[in-house]
């Protein structure tokens, strides 16, 4: 089959042939029908100090947020049919360590990640997952939308850590797909939705796109002293650190509230310097962290929002590309130049 | 100044002149600008079983809900100016009961109803009220929906108890004023909402301005059925007993999801018999009860979503009248020709 | 294999000669070591109103809370091995319906039951049950203590859903094997706990081994004035109906204080007529329903609170038997003059 | 009357006669039985960069945890009475701003702390504070106590935030008094307590009248290794950084398991450079920050524990003088030589 891969350390990729991977007998293989590029596909491409860091296994296929059709399952599978419409979550727990027996699968001890520690991933045009991994799509769901629930679900995660009150003031630092999707989110649950980025691409696309009252131009400064005006100076009930990025978590402690909640999900390659004693301690706040989706609740939750169309999860897709043009795509994306770019194997 | 007045236990009302009440230091005078009827005042104006218990003093002044200005202040005043605009909370707490000391003044030990329990209510020209049931509203509030703050705290109230997760579909059971109201905000927070009633007025109405994806007329019957129906066999994620029966009590517990949530805040002249081994016990529901609201953060949720037009507070008034057609207002109230109405004194 | 099974519907059991269950490809077979009788036991003793109900398959062996050595293991079973010393968990979840997916496999819309719904349970030398219900305890954990985190599971969801303030005054109304249960961790837990009963030989072994500040004879009158007295009028701040009675439920309602929770689990054979609108609305209370417990969180907590000797699962067990006395047993417990029983295979 | 006075910028203190602090309408006037040292009495005392930054009024009275007599009402007071035994709260708000409305007046926007902000504190014979900050003791209570409540209000309000589950590992960084208080609550509530500290003098006081099953000098080193040596390496459920140093709170993000809480609740002077990433993000943890405790929510919680004698508020006090000898006190404290150190004026 044809395959989007990394051969060696260099930067790069080869869109070339391979063999399918094997299917073992809690496996599911599917027919990838449209499978979405992340940032981790971005580092592996350069090959930098995040996919050192992750020793990812070479030769490799990229690739892990897709939908598409099961065509054959493994002799113990018991959940998964031929013929359903799927899409991967992308972490592969263990199901034994403390964590998976207490219902935080998605934080498993001894985590795989799917197109990072296992040698395929998914833009290719078969993927194998386990089965404990395939979520059941409603029947109807576009292959694109299918492929963006995995991003999606980080930010319902997000959200749902906040448990936002009616009415309730929202900043989301970040405009990036997710960033995106917890605007939408957010305005979908009734709350007052404010947005910063430094990236004019982004800017524009969330003020296109997206669901927020304003988009701030964070590169003008200012930000902290327009949040508080557009709050009253009470800074925002609940602020959302979607950018990844020192300067922007050291902000999220200045714009919120006194007993807000911070909300930190972005990776951030900086580590902030935090007055961690006048901005959490006297202010009474919450600092939230997450990482991932539950499994299968949170999935659950955004097939309620995307069904009932109160989300638009295609309205982060900027490009859309054959298999063989992978290549492109992430030109695309190292160029700042795209928000979510589809590939349709 | 003229005043709807109770001076008997008879049936009725008398619309008179009357004293206006006494300031005491820490009281406030409000010029009444808009009062609306509830279900309280009709037990009054009837002087019916419910009136004989709250044992309610006679000759008295009717209503609660009101908003208007304020025109005079006691002399140990500190939270309210002359010229501010309020809205009344009804609910007057003793400030030193175990509740009121630990955040719960809405179901003090020792309460007082405003209308209920103090001789002097607001379908008068004047009403006097503690500084600390006076809720200054937003500055520009149209008066009617200044009156109807307090209605709507109840629904508010209703709703954060249930603490919706986002896209739960929630059943409103009862489409009165508060019914209404909850419906509204469920939908302006992503819940999918299906709303029943047994009176055509009612169902009608919130048909015209409710927020429900669907009314049922539940005086056809198979209501468990259709809701099962809706949801997928699973029943709802949250039921809301907002029409104060036994039978829809019952109904409550039997439409409800496994691990949902159903909220009682409607006043029962019956008590239902419950099969709460099967629909409590074995389903694993939360049954979650309320009366009135937070003094002051319920209010704030209100203000909130009413400031952003994301609720309707308007939408439930069928008529208006002056303080000297009161007896209208009260004649439709009984014959169920109305939702709610409003008094202009 | 000796097994302790029911041949017919006619009331009584014999202890006799079958053959062990089969290991499918997924289960483990458990030599048990020690088994304890619950209530629904007795209801398939008797076979009454409760086991006909239960469509449970005869010839049947019965028992479901035991614990024992894995002897032997399917050829897909990954997560237990031949040599762990595990208890069985009673409800076998089909792992697939919407409850399973997001994370209340103990409350499965297609929930089998172990020991009711399978032909084979635990009163026997071998038991066979899926890998997926097989909890594997502290090397060292005695037999019967660990035939008794089953039930003591339930307790502790009891607890967990009650989710104690530092310093509550809980009242348990029931002294059974899970009652007592009830006391001892919320003793631990640091609240104050008040028991009652009306068995003398419950309140006798309450008082001997339970951990209440105080154990009332409810068959002497006056419990809500007694728990009134002893709660500054204010009423509990937590009720546990661990009775399952109608009677014991309209009394958890009127004793518990202002705010507080109510939660019931004990399956009750009448429907009470509660007045919800004095005591749950009013009150503002939460009436919180359980069953069973998490799949594997509550038995961990249980874990936690037995190996640091905060709680003596041992301490409700008051008779011991081998197989071949099971009747024996069955008659204690059909008099009233014993609390748990346990079988030694 | 004699009082404990700060008379201008320079290190040190005068013990002197004062003017009796003036009784407004709706304060209190309260004999002063005991009085303890605080960390920020040395700050005054040492008039630091903390007192700079404080802006507090000179001359002053020091001193704000005590208990008392009441000996003189307000006109206006309608809630204490002359003769009730009361504690101050320290926390003085406005009532006013959208913190004190909604619940929260322990973080008033506009707060002032007695003892800082005004200029009497209650190093003193006498002392005034408005009656809302009163809190009314069990009687019987001794002074000592009752001045205690205050310190153990931040502990118990620090474990509130926590939500301990039933068996947390917690482990409590600083032996200082509230520390020690922390450990007490969390042993009192079933938990397995930890607990750090540098200082040999709080180590040895830990040792002895702590609750901490074991007390680590950090001095030592290894404290990242011991932790997780003694959590099956999965680190502690909470963490309580209760030392207020920059390396502690860096310590803190490193032992808390996946999905644990870090509670901070200590003043550093230090800002930590945080692998927010690593700790915040991907081990998806809380950081929960918290000053002051609810009025009054919490003291009743104290005093819950302390009236059943779960916890031994005395147990930290190491020295106790008049008011003559207050310069031991500061002398002894500044030292290392005392955990807390009370004044009988």
């Amino acid at each position: 089959m044809r395959a989007v891969m990394k051969v060696d350390k260099s930067p790069g990729i080869k869109v070339m042939d391979t063999d399918r991977p094997r299917l073992g007998p809690r496996d599911v293989l599917v027919q990838v029908k449209a499978t979405a590029y992340c940032g981790s596909d971005l580092h592996l491409y350069k090959w930098d100090g995040q996919a050192v860091k992750w020793n990812s296994p070479i030769p490799r296929i990229l690739g892990h947020e897709f939908s598409g059709d099961v065509v054959e399952v493994g002799k113990n599978v018991t959940m998964v049919q031929v013929g359903d419409l799927v899409a991967g979550e992308t972490h592969i727990p263990c199901e034994r360590c403390y964590m998976c027996r207490t219902g935080r699968m998605h934080i498993c001890e001894n985590m795989k990640i799917f197109g990072v520690h296992v040698p395929e991933g998914s833009f290719a045009e078969f993927a194998v997952i386990p089965e404990t991994i395939a979520y059941k799509l409603p029947p109807g769901t576009p292959y694109d939308v299918g492929a963006l629930y995995e991003p999606c679900g980080v930010a319902m995660h997000a959200v749902q850590r906040a448990a936002p009150n009616p009415g309730d003031i929202a900043v989301v630092l970040g405009c990036g797909p997710i960033g995106i999707y917890v605007q939408q989110i957010m305005r979908a649950l009734g709350s007052d939705v404010i947005a910063t980025d430094i990236k004019k691409f982004r800017i524009e696309h969330a003020r296109r796109v997206g669901a927020a009252r304003e988009v701030i131009d964070a590169s003008e400064g200012n930000v902290v002293e327009r949040i508080k005006a557009a709050t009253g100076q009470r800074g925002a009930d609940i602020v959302f650190e979607a950018a990844g990025a020192g300067s922007t978590i050291i902000q999220s402690l200045d714009i919120v509230a006194k007993a807000g909640k911070v909300v930190l999900f972005g990776a951030s390659p900086e580590n902030p310097t935090l007055d961690t004693t006048t901005y959490i301690v006297y202010k009474e706040i919450d600092v939230l962290g997450l990482t991932g989706r539950y499994m299968y609740s949170t999935w659950d939750r955004v097939q309620r929002l995307v069904t009932r169309g109160l989300i638009d999860l295609k309205s982060v897709v900027t490009h859309t590309f054959p298999l063989e043009k992978a290549e492109e795509g992430f030109q695309l994306l190292l160029r700042g130049d795209a928000s979510k770019v589809i590939l349709r194997p």
